[in-house]
């Protein structure tokens, strides 16, 4: 049993990991705890909006387990120029590491699970994809641009980094948030580029 | 698709409710946001060891949903001695009224999962019940019994009131946290009944 209890207990610290959004009227920053929780709620909520037939539950396996590699690396804004094949290497490490607290054929369960959501090649990928995507950005929609106003994230940057990755996996969503995004545009909610 | 974003944004909210166990290494308390992800990692890792042959992705969406009625109603402490009635009432008509939000067969799925996870009458809620029991022993066990001292809970209590619903879904992971509880009891890690 300790193999578990050390895996679970060193879990704990993805809820120091924190974002670069803020939940609704609350002043402290996300974590990615909460996040994936959240967005796991979110898929389960929307399944019948995916872009192709998908399996919810591994839906829902890949987002609870897709940011687990950030209890190392910290979590980066999706709107990071550059850097990223030095992070996701990073991560790629970090899950080895924290899931090898497991029993092998456990550990490769969720490694998979991870490696499945990176890729992003499968149904069940495209759409945890989206709604990761799409998550943040409803939370700025309602916060006013919250964490695109602190972080210089201009319109057509939030359109273009996350718009292919909503369409692919959530087309309705996307046409959703593309309008909201327009709208926001138009209230002055993006910063500008620094 | 509205009606969607109106209800996952409502769930941000379930990030304010506080429990009563602080996470590993932080001086903030744990909510149950994050207390949900991280039992239904708890499941998915835990699930060879179920007590009954479970459907793992049933027992994880019922985690997904088993605290949103928090949002209205607040977190209660396991230990609390009366009240439960009026206190689970309360969370009915939240559930109620929160998946209410969602169109009537997504609201019906996820307020039947929460009976469930209630009633503890299934195999699959026996072992959610065992986990969601299990997470802040396991947190205390790792930090000196923070929430029994900081609330007075002596070890007979906790035995009580946690051992029946671990032992019924998981009994190998209830003889891993008794055989804690009893060497914390004697590192004087547990509260005096007040």
């Amino acid at each position: 049993m300790q193999p578990f209890i050390d895996f679970i207990l060193e879990l704990d610290k993805l809820k120091a990991v924190t974002r670069k959004t803020r939940p609704l009227g609350l002043d402290r920053y996300e974590n990615s705890a909460e996040h994936s929780w959240q967005i796991a709620m979110l898929a389960v909520s929307l399944v019948d909006y995916a872009a192709e037939p998908v399996n919810v539950d591994r839906v829902v396996h890949m987002l609870l387990v897709h940011d687990v590699g950030e209890i190392d690396t910290g979590d980066t804004i999706v709107y990071a120029e550059d850097g990223w094949a030095e992070r996701k290497a990073a991560e790629r490490a970090a899950v080895v590491r924290i899931f090898g607290l497991l029993p092998e054929a456990r550990a490769a369960h969720f490694i998979a699970l991870w490696h499945e959501f990176e890729e992003g090649t499968t149904p069940e990928a495209r759409f945890a994809n989206a709604v990761d995507r799409a998550m943040p950005a409803l939370q700025n929609l309602a916060n006013h641009g919250q964490s695109w106003r602190e972080n210089g994230i201009t319109h057509a940057r939030v359109v273009a980094r996350i718009g292919p990755s909503i369409h692919a996996g959530c087309p309705e969503l996307w046409a959703y948030v593309k309008a909201q995004l327009d709208e926001a545009e138009n209230a002055g909610w993006f910063g500008s580029r620094r």
